[in-house]
Protein backbone atom coordinates (compact mmCIF):
# COMPACT_ATOMS: atom_id res chain seq x y z
CA UNK A 1 0.00 0.00 0.00
CA UNK A 2 1.09 3.87 -0.32
CA UNK A 3 0.72 5.79 2.58
CA UNK A 4 1.73 9.41 2.74
CA UNK A 5 3.55 10.75 5.78
CA UNK A 6 2.59 14.59 5.74
CA UNK A 7 5.58 16.11 5.99
CA UNK A 8 8.29 17.98 3.57
CA UNK A 9 11.12 16.77 5.48
CA UNK A 10 13.29 14.44 3.95
CA UNK A 11 15.25 13.06 7.73
CA UNK A 12 12.02 12.35 9.16
CA UNK A 13 10.31 10.32 6.11
CA UNK A 14 13.55 8.01 6.08
CA UNK A 15 13.77 7.74 9.85
CA UNK A 16 10.22 6.59 9.57
CA UNK A 17 10.75 4.67 6.10
CA UNK A 18 13.36 2.32 7.84
CA UNK A 19 10.89 0.86 10.47
CA UNK A 20 7.76 0.10 8.26
CA UNK A 21 7.15 -3.04 7.45
CA UNK A 22 8.22 -3.54 3.55
CA UNK A 23 4.73 -3.68 1.71
CA UNK A 24 3.82 0.11 2.71
CA UNK A 25 5.68 2.36 0.18
CA UNK A 26 6.09 5.46 1.99
CA UNK A 27 5.55 8.46 -0.21
CA UNK A 28 6.44 12.61 1.07
CA UNK A 29 4.59 15.38 0.49
CA UNK A 30 6.85 16.57 -2.37
CA UNK A 31 6.26 12.62 -3.98
CA UNK A 32 2.67 13.27 -4.64
CA UNK A 33 3.17 16.78 -6.09
CA UNK A 34 1.96 18.82 -2.62
CA UNK A 35 4.51 21.94 -2.41
CA UNK A 36 2.59 24.11 -0.47
CA UNK A 37 3.05 24.42 3.42
CA UNK A 38 -0.35 22.52 5.00
CA UNK A 39 -2.70 25.04 7.32
CA UNK A 40 -1.98 24.35 10.93
CA UNK A 41 -4.90 26.57 12.12
CA UNK A 42 -6.70 24.24 14.68
CA UNK A 43 -6.34 25.24 18.16
CA UNK A 44 -5.58 21.64 20.09
CA UNK A 45 -2.58 19.37 18.87
CA UNK A 46 -5.05 16.83 17.83
CA UNK A 47 -6.92 19.27 16.02
CA UNK A 48 -3.45 20.18 13.85
CA UNK A 49 -2.43 16.58 13.27
CA UNK A 50 -5.75 15.19 12.17
CA UNK A 51 -6.27 19.06 9.79
CA UNK A 52 -3.08 17.87 8.20
CA UNK A 53 -3.90 14.49 7.59
CA UNK A 54 -7.95 15.10 6.27
CA UNK A 55 -5.94 17.50 3.87
CA UNK A 56 -3.53 15.20 1.94
CA UNK A 57 -6.46 13.05 2.27
CA UNK A 58 -9.25 15.64 0.44
CA UNK A 59 -6.79 17.39 -1.75
CA UNK A 60 -4.79 14.10 -3.34
CA UNK A 61 -7.09 11.10 -2.14
CA UNK A 62 -4.14 9.21 -0.46
CA UNK A 63 -4.43 7.10 2.91
CA UNK A 64 -1.93 8.89 5.37
CA UNK A 65 -0.50 10.26 8.63
CA UNK A 66 0.90 13.32 10.43
CA UNK A 67 2.38 14.54 13.30
CA UNK A 68 1.84 17.41 15.62
CA UNK A 69 3.78 17.81 18.83
CA UNK A 70 3.63 20.42 21.92
CA UNK A 71 4.89 21.24 25.10
CA UNK A 72 2.08 21.42 27.88
CA UNK A 73 3.56 23.11 31.45
CA UNK A 74 1.01 22.62 34.15
CA UNK A 75 1.92 26.14 35.76
CA UNK A 76 0.78 27.78 32.19
CA UNK A 77 -2.65 26.02 31.98
CA UNK A 78 -1.03 23.77 29.41
CA UNK A 79 0.55 26.84 27.85
CA UNK A 80 2.85 27.03 25.21
CA UNK A 81 0.93 23.66 23.51
CA UNK A 82 -0.50 23.97 20.51
CA UNK A 83 1.47 27.32 19.99
CA UNK A 84 4.56 25.53 20.96
CA UNK A 85 6.63 26.42 18.13
CA UNK A 86 5.48 29.87 17.80
CA UNK A 87 5.74 30.48 21.81
CA UNK A 88 7.40 33.79 21.26
CA UNK A 89 6.34 34.70 17.59
CA UNK A 90 5.74 33.64 13.92
CA UNK A 91 9.18 33.57 13.16
CA UNK A 92 9.37 30.28 15.29
CA UNK A 93 12.57 30.85 16.55
CA UNK A 94 13.45 28.03 18.93
CA UNK A 95 16.07 30.20 21.11
CA UNK A 96 13.13 32.65 21.31
CA UNK A 97 10.19 30.63 22.17
CA UNK A 98 12.74 28.69 24.99
CA UNK A 99 13.47 32.10 26.24
CA UNK A 100 10.10 33.09 26.75
CA UNK A 101 9.34 29.75 28.46
CA UNK A 102 12.25 30.15 31.23
CA UNK A 103 11.09 33.75 32.08
CA UNK A 104 7.09 33.00 32.17
CA UNK A 105 8.23 30.57 34.66
CA UNK A 106 10.64 32.79 36.63
CA UNK A 107 9.43 31.91 40.73
CA UNK A 108 7.28 28.83 39.48
CA UNK A 109 7.42 26.03 42.54
CA UNK A 110 5.61 23.74 40.07
CA UNK A 111 7.63 22.86 37.06
CA UNK A 112 5.80 19.92 35.99
CA UNK A 113 5.35 19.42 32.37
CA UNK A 114 4.71 16.71 29.47
CA UNK A 115 5.64 16.80 26.08
CA UNK A 116 2.95 14.96 23.78
CA UNK A 117 3.17 13.82 20.01
CA UNK A 118 -0.42 13.27 18.24
CA UNK A 119 -0.42 11.06 14.94
CA UNK A 120 -3.44 11.01 12.66
CA UNK A 121 -3.72 8.45 10.85
CA UNK A 122 -6.21 8.35 7.70
CA UNK A 123 -7.34 5.21 6.01
CA UNK A 124 -10.21 6.25 3.54
CA UNK A 125 -11.81 8.36 6.09
CA UNK A 126 -11.25 5.68 9.02
CA UNK A 127 -9.13 8.08 11.39
CA UNK A 128 -6.86 6.89 14.55
CA UNK A 129 -4.95 8.91 16.48
CA UNK A 130 -1.30 7.53 18.53
CA UNK A 131 -0.63 9.69 21.21
CA UNK A 132 2.60 9.40 23.09
CA UNK A 133 3.30 11.14 26.12
CA UNK A 134 6.56 11.98 28.26
CA UNK A 135 6.00 13.69 31.34
CA UNK A 136 9.07 15.57 33.19
CA UNK A 137 9.86 19.21 34.59
CA UNK A 138 10.64 22.13 33.16
CA UNK A 139 14.27 23.27 34.32
CA UNK A 140 15.62 26.32 35.45
CA UNK A 141 18.17 26.87 33.06
CA UNK A 142 19.63 25.40 29.97
CA UNK A 143 21.24 22.57 29.83
CA UNK A 144 22.79 20.31 26.73
CA UNK A 145 23.79 20.98 22.89
CA UNK A 146 22.07 17.76 21.22
CA UNK A 147 18.24 18.24 20.11
CA UNK A 148 16.40 21.17 19.04
CA UNK A 149 13.45 23.28 20.68
CA UNK A 150 12.64 23.23 24.27
CA UNK A 151 15.11 20.07 24.97
CA UNK A 152 17.68 21.69 26.26
CA UNK A 153 15.02 23.39 29.54
CA UNK A 154 12.70 19.57 29.43
CA UNK A 155 13.86 17.16 32.15
CA UNK A 156 12.47 13.97 31.25
CA UNK A 157 10.47 11.66 34.92
CA UNK A 158 13.30 9.18 36.48
CA UNK A 159 16.18 11.23 34.87
CA UNK A 160 18.64 13.65 35.88
CA UNK A 161 19.40 15.20 32.32
CA UNK A 162 17.67 16.94 30.27
CA UNK A 163 16.62 15.71 26.43
CA UNK A 164 19.60 18.01 24.84
CA UNK A 165 21.99 16.14 27.15
CA UNK A 166 20.77 12.83 26.03
CA UNK A 167 21.93 11.17 22.71
CA UNK A 168 19.27 10.40 19.78
CA UNK A 169 19.09 6.77 20.83
CA UNK A 170 17.96 7.35 24.87
CA UNK A 171 15.78 10.43 24.16
CA UNK A 172 14.15 8.33 21.18
CA UNK A 173 13.97 5.56 23.74
CA UNK A 174 11.77 7.95 26.26
CA UNK A 175 10.31 10.18 24.21
CA UNK A 176 6.54 11.81 23.36
CA UNK A 177 7.69 11.20 19.63
CA UNK A 178 9.30 8.22 20.00
CA UNK A 179 6.08 6.51 22.03
CA UNK A 180 3.83 7.83 19.03
CA UNK A 181 5.40 6.30 16.19
CA UNK A 182 6.64 2.66 17.87
CA UNK A 183 2.09 2.81 18.07
CA UNK A 184 1.90 3.90 14.37
CA UNK A 185 4.70 0.95 13.29
CA UNK A 186 2.81 -1.34 15.45
CA UNK A 187 -0.89 -0.74 14.26
CA UNK A 188 1.11 -1.00 10.49
CA UNK A 189 2.80 -3.88 11.16
CA UNK A 190 -0.39 -5.73 12.24
CA UNK B 1 3.11 -8.87 32.55
CA UNK B 2 -0.04 -8.38 34.39
CA UNK B 3 -2.08 -5.47 33.08
CA UNK B 4 -5.53 -4.00 34.67
CA UNK B 5 -8.17 -2.95 32.12
CA UNK B 6 -9.67 0.04 34.72
CA UNK B 7 -13.06 -1.32 34.24
CA UNK B 8 -15.56 -3.12 36.62
CA UNK B 9 -18.08 -3.87 33.64
CA UNK B 10 -16.93 -8.35 33.12
CA UNK B 11 -18.00 -7.95 29.31
CA UNK B 12 -16.00 -5.74 28.47
CA UNK B 13 -13.13 -7.33 29.78
CA UNK B 14 -14.02 -10.65 28.38
CA UNK B 15 -14.19 -9.10 25.02
CA UNK B 16 -10.63 -7.46 25.03
CA UNK B 17 -9.43 -10.72 27.05
CA UNK B 18 -9.93 -12.76 23.74
CA UNK B 19 -7.98 -10.56 22.25
CA UNK B 20 -4.79 -10.36 23.75
CA UNK B 21 -1.50 -12.11 23.04
CA UNK B 22 -1.47 -14.83 26.01
CA UNK B 23 1.48 -13.43 27.80
CA UNK B 24 -0.71 -10.54 29.17
CA UNK B 25 -2.66 -11.54 32.24
CA UNK B 26 -5.64 -9.13 32.41
CA UNK B 27 -7.10 -7.92 35.53
CA UNK B 28 -10.30 -6.41 36.44
CA UNK B 29 -10.76 -3.22 39.34
CA UNK B 30 -12.27 -6.01 41.14
CA UNK B 31 -9.15 -8.23 40.55
CA UNK B 32 -7.41 -5.94 42.16
CA UNK B 33 -9.16 -5.19 45.37
CA UNK B 34 -10.50 -1.59 43.86
CA UNK B 35 -14.58 -1.93 44.31
CA UNK B 36 -14.64 1.87 44.07
CA UNK B 37 -15.52 3.58 41.07
CA UNK B 38 -13.04 5.63 39.69
CA UNK B 39 -13.89 9.16 39.51
CA UNK B 40 -14.08 10.89 36.26
CA UNK B 41 -13.45 14.49 36.91
CA UNK B 42 -11.51 15.61 33.80
CA UNK B 43 -13.17 18.43 31.31
CA UNK B 44 -11.53 15.95 27.94
CA UNK B 45 -12.05 12.57 27.20
CA UNK B 46 -8.34 12.05 26.47
CA UNK B 47 -8.05 13.84 30.28
CA UNK B 48 -10.56 11.33 32.06
CA UNK B 49 -9.05 8.14 30.11
CA UNK B 50 -5.73 9.31 31.84
CA UNK B 51 -6.99 10.17 34.86
CA UNK B 52 -8.01 6.72 35.32
CA UNK B 53 -5.27 5.25 34.13
CA UNK B 54 -3.36 7.06 36.67
CA UNK B 55 -5.34 6.39 39.72
CA UNK B 56 -4.95 2.62 39.17
CA UNK B 57 -1.32 3.32 38.94
CA UNK B 58 -0.67 5.66 41.99
CA UNK B 59 -3.21 3.69 44.13
CA UNK B 60 -2.30 0.12 43.42
CA UNK B 61 1.18 0.12 41.54
CA UNK B 62 -0.34 -1.70 38.32
CA UNK B 63 0.34 -1.30 34.69
CA UNK B 64 -2.68 -0.52 33.12
CA UNK B 65 -5.57 0.63 31.16
CA UNK B 66 -8.56 2.98 31.11
CA UNK B 67 -11.08 4.01 28.16
CA UNK B 68 -13.62 6.99 27.75
CA UNK B 69 -15.87 7.50 24.72
CA UNK B 70 -17.42 10.62 23.75
CA UNK B 71 -19.64 12.02 21.05
CA UNK B 72 -18.73 15.34 19.58
CA UNK B 73 -21.32 17.29 17.40
CA UNK B 74 -20.59 19.92 15.32
CA UNK B 75 -23.11 22.34 15.39
CA UNK B 76 -23.04 21.63 19.06
CA UNK B 77 -19.39 23.26 19.31
CA UNK B 78 -18.40 19.72 20.29
CA UNK B 79 -21.48 18.80 22.78
CA UNK B 80 -21.63 16.46 24.45
CA UNK B 81 -18.49 15.38 24.41
CA UNK B 82 -17.24 14.33 27.79
CA UNK B 83 -20.48 15.12 29.11
CA UNK B 84 -22.07 12.17 26.30
CA UNK B 85 -22.86 9.74 29.57
CA UNK B 86 -24.61 12.19 31.79
CA UNK B 87 -25.91 15.25 29.04
CA UNK B 88 -29.49 14.76 30.47
CA UNK B 89 -28.07 14.46 33.98
CA UNK B 90 -26.44 12.86 36.46
CA UNK B 91 -28.26 9.53 36.50
CA UNK B 92 -26.93 8.68 33.06
CA UNK B 93 -30.03 7.79 31.50
CA UNK B 94 -29.23 7.03 27.52
CA UNK B 95 -32.88 7.34 26.31
CA UNK B 96 -33.15 11.32 28.46
CA UNK B 97 -29.41 11.74 26.63
CA UNK B 98 -30.78 10.82 23.27
CA UNK B 99 -34.06 12.79 23.58
CA UNK B 100 -32.09 15.79 24.94
CA UNK B 101 -29.39 15.35 21.67
CA UNK B 102 -32.57 15.12 19.40
CA UNK B 103 -33.97 18.36 20.96
CA UNK B 104 -30.48 20.09 21.19
CA UNK B 105 -30.30 19.46 17.07
CA UNK B 106 -34.06 20.11 15.88
CA UNK B 107 -33.89 22.50 12.88
CA UNK B 108 -30.24 22.34 12.34
CA UNK B 109 -28.91 21.59 9.24
CA UNK B 110 -25.69 20.90 9.75
CA UNK B 111 -25.92 16.68 11.47
CA UNK B 112 -22.06 16.29 11.42
CA UNK B 113 -20.57 14.22 14.78
CA UNK B 114 -17.90 11.39 15.46
CA UNK B 115 -17.62 9.27 18.24
CA UNK B 116 -14.14 9.09 20.26
CA UNK B 117 -12.90 6.26 22.49
CA UNK B 118 -9.42 7.08 23.89
CA UNK B 119 -7.82 4.82 25.55
CA UNK B 120 -4.81 5.55 27.92
CA UNK B 121 -2.54 3.23 28.43
CA UNK B 122 0.36 4.14 31.53
CA UNK B 123 3.20 1.37 31.46
CA UNK B 124 5.78 2.04 34.38
CA UNK B 125 4.39 5.95 34.02
CA UNK B 126 4.85 5.93 30.24
CA UNK B 127 2.10 6.95 28.98
CA UNK B 128 0.80 6.47 25.54
CA UNK B 129 -3.18 6.83 24.11
CA UNK B 130 -4.51 5.38 21.19
CA UNK B 131 -7.78 6.99 19.99
CA UNK B 132 -10.39 5.66 17.35
CA UNK B 133 -12.34 8.05 15.82
CA UNK B 134 -15.65 7.14 14.07
CA UNK B 135 -17.26 10.64 11.72
CA UNK B 136 -21.06 10.13 11.14
CA UNK B 137 -24.47 12.37 11.35
CA UNK B 138 -27.30 13.00 14.06
CA UNK B 139 -29.98 11.21 12.29
CA UNK B 140 -33.94 13.25 12.98
CA UNK B 141 -35.02 10.37 15.28
CA UNK B 142 -34.57 7.66 16.39
CA UNK B 143 -33.88 4.20 14.39
CA UNK B 144 -32.68 0.21 15.72
CA UNK B 145 -33.10 -1.37 18.55
CA UNK B 146 -29.19 -2.65 19.00
CA UNK B 147 -26.28 -1.32 20.81
CA UNK B 148 -26.70 1.65 23.34
CA UNK B 149 -26.65 5.37 24.25
CA UNK B 150 -26.83 7.17 21.19
CA UNK B 151 -26.72 4.14 18.62
CA UNK B 152 -30.05 4.60 17.54
CA UNK B 153 -29.37 8.31 16.04
CA UNK B 154 -25.92 8.15 14.80
CA UNK B 155 -25.19 6.90 11.31
CA UNK B 156 -21.62 6.30 10.65
CA UNK B 157 -20.52 7.98 6.89
CA UNK B 158 -21.16 5.84 3.96
CA UNK B 159 -24.12 3.92 5.63
CA UNK B 160 -27.09 4.42 5.34
CA UNK B 161 -28.17 2.67 8.72
CA UNK B 162 -27.69 3.87 12.35
CA UNK B 163 -25.07 2.00 14.88
CA UNK B 164 -28.54 0.20 16.54
CA UNK B 165 -29.32 -1.43 13.39
CA UNK B 166 -26.13 -3.19 12.59
CA UNK B 167 -25.64 -6.50 14.32
CA UNK B 168 -22.51 -6.44 17.06
CA UNK B 169 -19.45 -7.45 14.74
CA UNK B 170 -20.55 -4.78 12.12
CA UNK B 171 -20.64 -2.06 14.11
CA UNK B 172 -17.27 -3.06 16.09
CA UNK B 173 -15.53 -2.96 12.64
CA UNK B 174 -16.69 0.78 12.06
CA UNK B 175 -16.82 1.75 15.28
CA UNK B 176 -14.53 4.62 17.57
CA UNK B 177 -14.66 1.93 20.09
CA UNK B 178 -13.18 -1.04 17.55
CA UNK B 179 -10.79 1.09 16.17
CA UNK B 180 -9.49 2.27 19.27
CA UNK B 181 -8.93 -0.98 21.02
CA UNK B 182 -7.82 -2.75 17.70
CA UNK B 183 -4.48 -0.01 18.17
CA UNK B 184 -4.36 -0.80 21.58
CA UNK B 185 -3.88 -4.74 20.66
CA UNK B 186 -1.30 -4.08 17.96
CA UNK B 187 0.63 -2.27 20.24
CA UNK B 188 0.59 -4.76 23.27
CA UNK B 189 0.82 -7.85 20.71
CA UNK B 190 3.84 -6.71 19.76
Amino acid sequence: MELVFATHNKNKLIEIKALLPSHIKLLSLDDIGCTEEIPETADTIDGNAILKAEYVRHRYGYDCFADDTGLEVEALAGAPGVYSARYAGDDKDPKENVKKLLKQMKGKENRNARFKTVIALNLKDNENLFTGICKGRITTEERGENGFGYDPVFQPKGHQRTFAEMDLSEKSELSHRGKAFRALISYLSK
